[in-house]
């Protein structure tokens, strides 16, 4: 699924309850989130760390939605298939 | 691009760079990222903010390449489309 695929699913699932939670709300579940895989990484559960990934790209989708950014549009800006520091791919940056 | 082709661009630019910091130190820039995402949102400064969510998701990237997870498959299988918990699409929970 696309990028923007993904972020355009999380608008017609949830943006009706984002919006009522509004930006900063949004974002501090994004924290949360992003909290819990960080112990997720420690754990010998694999689905859970799967489901903690899944969490952390599908709340950012909503924040992103809740901002009217394009997600894949801004990825691919900044990380155009190259390194856009020394402009290799892979990257050679050495510092 | 599909999230599949996104996190395996970053794979071929960063792996190697990736791989040396480790996972501890790409999870703390995770954070890092997430914070100034989170100073972003107050910004008027429209292309910091899309720079700012581009650093979080290709971070998110970079770390589900050093634990081995297939950021989309662990996506579509917890927001498959419709809502987990209560079944509808838009999601209609009631809590």
């Amino acid at each position: 699924m696309q990028i923007h695929e993904f972020q355009e699913m999380m608008y017609r699932l949830y943006f009706h309850r984002d919006s009522e939670r509004g930006t900063i709300g949004t974002y501090k579940w994004l924290t949360d989130e992003m909290r819990e895989l960080g112990e997720a990484l420690n754990s010998a559960n694999r689905a859970e760390l799967e489901e903690e990934f899944a969490d952390v790209i599908a709340w950012l989708a909503s924040l992103a939605n809740l901002k009217g950014i394009d997600l894949e549009k801004a990825a691919l800006a900044k990380y155009p298939n190259r390194c856009l520091k020394c402009g290799h791919a892979p990257c050679q940056c050495t510092f």
